[in-house]
């Protein structure tokens, strides 16, 4: 755990964001990394510079992973049975508690920008009169990285198609059938200078999904959640989530961990949430392991005394645990110049979908009073 | 509240269920009442001879529900925008504590048929994989009344939205627009012989929505919820909500419900919980008030010896409550020929989405043990 002392007026004040996750040994390479490291840090320094609001720089974030070729989301998006993209996304802002969510959403670049739109048009209070949400957005385009790692997924999956049927065994919807990397979702969480929080989510949903199917990330409660503090909370708090779309589903991960995160210790109270809401949750008793991972921020006042009356501190805490074999975040705090970038991964010898990582820092922030 | 003693063996042990919920005064007259108690009536006799497993049984009530020209539910759904049905439905099995739902499903005479065997494939582990889930389902079919009901809605709708375009101004989602029980949706709980309990609902959607747009039936947590009591639970819950969607599923009413049923006086959480969670709750704060009903059954061993070694008691409460102006319930449990029912109304002078109330009874019932 790492301190750091900030200068004030930055426009975000700390941002987290969660890349790949990986649920077997071996995908997550070491010359990968380096290329998701890179997209890490383009996202921050973006995010960084997009405005004052928490909500606005989450969006910035996920478009930046969004139109990067690496990540399974917006233009890297996996094809789903039919050949086609389909995206799911959402977005939720901490200070008015309001949520946008899109799901099997096809032909646009940046489905969290939608997701974003719906998001203010809900604080509106405009949502169920049937804007033309889906016109005027820019339709998505392939990269040729991506159209060729799609087909060598296509393949890999004809292949095991194949074999399915030969076998006659009816595989697993959470084994094989996604090729490498079927656990990509890219996430971020941020606080912003008057301590708002924002989190957000993308994905290009599992490779060969049947078409319609839509992820944790289109969820409620699931893929996302963010709420500041208010008198009963004493934390402000922001989750993303990423992994298999059912058991995020299932245990409602990203709002119980931000339940959790009220408690005063942060570590253990993710620790304990990790393990008790999802690795040992009752709603997947009937799965042999539970695939995810989260990245949070807590954030509250500081206890003690400011320089000045009009500097507030903001103690933030900031977290990442997985129970896939590994998992790519990135993170910068409004003093530094550049993001750091970080591949976790879980202890030798441990077993992924039972066993967890577990990591994290904290800072201290100062920001200009109201 | 009532005390009742059953004779065992009964195919379902209790049954409760929620057909109408009207916002406004005078929509849910007394001669429309004796339509939908009839309807309520011949769902819980329907369900009472289904089967053994509750969640067979809350699912028979519910094809009865649908199958009503009178409810907003199958076949007498409203129509969107485009003047097609599109229906929303979940089940949740609380032994298995899985879940299946369909969103904006068209085409399809019981949507709750589709939902559960979609929960039945996610317990074989099937989900993912592609099934041909949609075909071979009885079509819907419309009845004389259910299109005369559609047209004139129709009809008060281009009215409005006359009106709405001469004043040029936005009008509120959760207002006029739907004409005439905007509300509906149907529900049921239920527990059965061996304790177990299930939870369904059924929306045939906002009048005049937008195509594809999404209601509470079809979120999890938000709709249905039904848990057996476990290590941490001492009661088995089961909740069906009805009312207005974005309210619904902005609190995950449900879920909410559910978990507070845990605590010790089961009339006292429910109010609490409608209290806090619901119309003073910071996520609708945004809102001037808060619309929807919940049916609550909740169940544990009896205390007190049983009659003999084979035979177990269990005590079951059965709760509802609304905040819209009326709520049509009807209820029947194993030692019952026929079923009651009872329309439920705010009390006077108090103003719906702001206001509740709250009934209920108690009944002792009587089963063999495994």
């Amino acid at each position: 755990m790492k301190q750091e002392t900030l200068t004030p007026f930055p426009p975000v004040q700390f941002l987290l964001l969660e890349q790949i996750l990986r649920k077997g040994a071996g995908y997550h390479s070491e010359s990968k990394a380096k290329e998701y490291k890179h997209v890490c840090k383009r996202a921050c320094c973006g995010s960084a510079q997009s405005g004052a609001l928490a909500v606005e720089a989450v969006a910035a974030a996920l478009v930046e992973l969004e139109d990067s070729p690496f990540t399974n989301a917006g233009m890297g998006s996996n094809l789903n049975l039919s050949g086609e993209i389909e995206c799911d996304a959402s977005i939720m802002d901490g200070k008015t508690l309001h949520y946008g969510a899109v799901g099997a959403l096809s032909g646009v670049k940046n489905p969290v920008l939608v997701a974003n739109r719906l998001l203010i048009e809900a604080q509106k209070g405009k949502l169920s009169w049937g804007e033309e949400h889906m016109t005027g957005w820019p339709p998505v385009k392939f990269s040729l990285s991506a159209y060729k790692r799609n087909k060598r997924k296509m393949e890999l999956a004809e292949k095991l198609d194949t074999g399915h049927k030969q076998t006659k065994k009816r595989r697993q919807p959470s084994e094989h059938e996604n090729g490498p990397g079927c656990l990509d979702t890219v996430g971020a969480v941020v606080v912003d200078l008057e301590g708002n929080v924002a989190a957000a989510v993308s994905s290009g949903g599992l490779a060969m999904k049947h078409p319609g199917r839509v992820g944790q990330a289109a969820h409620y409660g699931c893929g996302c959640w963010a709420e500041n503090a208010c008198n009963m909370n004493p934390y402000s708090t922001a989750v993303s989530t990423s992994g298999c779309g059912e058991h995020l589903i299932r245990t409602m991960l990203a709002r119980e961990c931000s339940a959790a995160m009220q408690s005063e210790d942060a570590h253990h109270a993710l620790l304990e949430a990790m393990q008790n809401k999802f690795i040992s949750s009752p709603f997947l008793a009937s799965e042999d392991r539970a695939l995810g991972g989260v990245i949070v921020l807590r954030c509250c006042r500081c206890a003690e005394a400011p320089p000045s009356q009009n500097i507030q501190g903001i103690l933030v805490e900031f977290l990442w645990s997985h129970t896939t074999e590994s998992m790519c975040v990135g993170y910068m705090s409004a003093q530094d110049s550049k993001a750091k970038t970080h591949i976790s991964r879980l202890p030798p010898g441990t077993v992924p979908g039972q066993c967890l990582a577990i990591e994290g820092g904290v800072c201290r922030l100062m920001s200009v009073a109201e």
